[in-house]
Formats: C-alpha cells, structure tokens, sequence
C-alpha cells in the first residue's frame, strides 16, 4: 500500500496540520472582523467587481498556480481560471483517485459567516491588508486539512471495499458517514485540539493569561465546522468513486 | 506624544510579533532545507532569472504592494519595482521620520544562509512551494520586527533629544547602540521568547515530546540575529534623521 494511504501516517499530518490551523486562527484574531473586505466591492479595488479579500486570494492564488500548487493531489483552488503551471510538470504521487470533488465555494462562506465572528471583535480596525492576508492562510489551511478526506476516505475504502460498495450502490449517505466515523478518535482528537488551543493561545508567561481565541471556540470549529465538512468531503469522494 | 511611540505600547507590539515570528519558524521547519530554491534558476522558473523563492516573494509583493501594504510606515518590501497601488492611497499615521532605511537585503541573506541551516534538516524534500510560501512569512514577519527598531529609536530620541544628537554629529556608532540598549529589557525579552519556542513548538500531549525546533535555536536567532539587526536598524535610522 502506497505510504500517504497508511492511515496511521494520515493521522499525524492530520494532528500536525492542527497546529497550521491553530496558528492560523490566532494570527487572524489580533485584527478586528472588518467585514467591510468581504463584502463585494466594501474596499474599493479598481476593475475588481468582488471583495478586497476575494481580489487578494485570487491574485495569490494565480502565482501559486504558475509554481504548481493545484497539480499537488492535496490542493485545491478556491478560484477558478486560473493560469497554467509556468514550472515543467512534476510527477507526483497521486495515491488517491482522480475526481472533481472541491467544496472552497463552502468552506469559504462558513469561514467568513461563521468563523469570523467567532475569533474576532465586530469592529472595523482599518488592517484590511494584514487581516486579508491572514484570511489566506487560515483558508489555504481548511482547505487542505477538509480536503484530506480524500485520502482518509481512500484509506478506509481500500480495507472493506465490499462493504463501503454496498452503501456507495445504495447512496446511503448516512450509512457511509456513519461507517467513516470512529468516535473514539474524534473524541481523543477534540481533547487534543482544545488543549493545543489553550497552550498556544496564550502569552505563557503573562501575570493574568487572557486567551487570542477561547480554547473551546477552536474546539467548536473543529467539532462543528472542520470534521464535518471533512466528513462531506469523504462521502463525496466515494460517491464519485463508485461512479468511476 | 503619537500613541504609537509610546515605549509601553512599542513594546506590548513586539511581543504579539514573537508569536508570528515563532509560529511562522515553526512553520518553516516542517519542510526541509530544499536549498535548491535559494538559488538562482536551481528550480527553473521559464523567463526568471533569480532563484525559485525569489520568484514567488517578488510576485506576492507585487500584490501587496498593489493594495498599498508598503505605504504603511511599519512595511519594507524585499523587491523593488512594484506597482503602485490600485487603492486610493490612505492618509496613514506616520510617527517616525521619513528615512530610506531599508535592510532586507540583509535579512533575506541571514535568513537563507544562518537562519534555514539552524531550523531545517539539510535535505531535499521536493515540497518547493510549500517551503517559498512558508519562507516568505517569516521574512516578512522579521522585516516588521527589525524595522520596528526605527519607532524604537524615535521614542527613545524624543525623550533625549540632545544625549542622541552629540552622539549622532560625532557618528558614534558604539556610543548609539549602548545608548540605545536595555540589557535588562533584552534579558527579560530572550527569557520570554525561550518559553514561549517550548511552548509552542512542542506537540502538547505527546508521550514523548519532540521540539519542532530546539527552544535555545530560536533564543540564539532572536540574540544573535534579530536584536543585532534592530539596533542596526536603530541606528542607521537615528543617523539618517539626524541628517535631515
């Protein structure tokens, strides 16, 4: 079996992309909401009809594109159009199967609707440049760890394939959610995230520690948010599977 | 006095930026040196001359200079020949002197050559992009921190303006720096940062804790390289006004 499909080595990028998210969410905290850069045309950019973020993530995501990011089978775009690699064409491993599935478009809206208000002051600090910037890497980062279903999925399919067959045949979603799911492991992982969040978002040596985000806010957007749209990304992923 | 160059508050921002230096080294050190990418056409980028990581810096500057991030007093680009900004420029709070002082040359060359070999496994690991994109966090997140030594200088010069401009017309050099330097500041600082790299940069509830990074690196990149490069920042800026 190809390495990136043990699901053992799949749980520790996935704990070590925690820290990513983590690190991610507290650099993003320190800026007010400044919802003003989400709202299309809210930060006048000149010729650019959607937001100030929108208009900085797709720039970014344009030179990502000429380095090869998205040819990577752990990368996905959330805009589209975009340019062709200006790097010869590398031959990566690709363990997974091949298939269309991305779901940026939602994982972008529940990260400004839901998860903005929830690590930052419904204020407008003026930081639209810092705070969008950050906005990119929290969003780069969600995409990949939510993505990474995929190879979760795959991993698990390879095992039982009859079994997972019968469900995919049915389109029984919640027969396949429920077979994909292993409490125990969410469980010790929510714990895990809750307690990396307290460790890291605090000044360790402050006379009154006062948290960048509250420990159980990072631990609701794993639970609420981040496991359940993974979860969607692996039903998705054997849905087409079946049908290839 | 300018809120912003009140020394308290001065102060109270450098340490909200160890997090991002040290989150960001962290980031860095998950991947390989992948030296390759420091140099010039080692990654051939088609119709680019420099180096792979230079590539991708010089085209994320130009986004950024294109939404004005380098007309904030607190912001130096590492590249020159950006574009002007798209957006209407924005009548910033500019407490310091205006001064060409501009040391990134010599932090990009730091970072490659003392920081990249203190943090990474001197390999070659494939993960270019992912690497670039890490990299260009850090310098940027240095950049701010060690220019950030230019507010530091002109709180200090306000409150003493004659002791500062003897030592300016006399271009000492030796006598400035000592001026400038509050070894029990800088102690307390080094102290900070050391628990603050353990803290972070360990996996909270392994059985068996590894750092990501060795606490003393990161001490050793602060005493070393970050302070020395501030005052020289300090220095060179404290000398610039005293010209203008």
């Amino acid at each position: 079996m190809n390495d990136e499909l043990v699901l053992s080595n799949i749980r520790s990028n996935l704990i070590r992309q925690e820290e990513t998210i983590i690190f991610a969410l507290i650099e993003r905290a320190q800026f007010s909401a400044n919802v003003k850069i989400y709202e299309d045309e809210g930060v006048t950019v000149p010729g650019y009809k959607g937001s100030f973020m929108m208009y900085l993530l797709s720039e970014t995501e344009k030179i990502h594109a000429s380095v090869r990011r998205y040819t990577a089978s752990d990368e996905h775009p959330f805009t589209k159009h975009l340019p062709d690699p200006l790097l010869t064409p590398m031959v990566y491993d690709w363990p997974i199967k091949m298939t269309s599935v991305n779901i940026n478009n939602k994982i972008l809206k529940t990260y400004v609707k839901e998860i903005i208000p929830m690590i930052c002051e419904d204020k407008d600090d003026g930081n639209y440049g810092s705070s969008a910037v950050c906005d990119i890497n929290v969003l780069q980062a969600l995409s990949k760890r939510i993505h990474y279903g995929k190879f979760v999925a795959e991993s698990k399919y390879i095992v039982e394939p009859a079994a997972y067959d019968i469900l995919i045949s049915n389109e029984d979603k919640k027969g396949l959610i429920e077979k994909l799911t292993d409490k125990s492991v969410e469980e010790k992982l929510l714990k895990r995230v809750a307690l990396k969040a307290s460790t890291y978002g605090q000044e360790p040596d402050a006379e009154d520690p006062v948290f960048k985000i509250e420990p159980n806010i990072i631990k609701k957007i794993y639970s609420d948010l981040i496991i359940k749209m993974t979860k969607e990304v692996e039903y998705l992923y054997l849905m087409e599977r079946g049908r290839s």
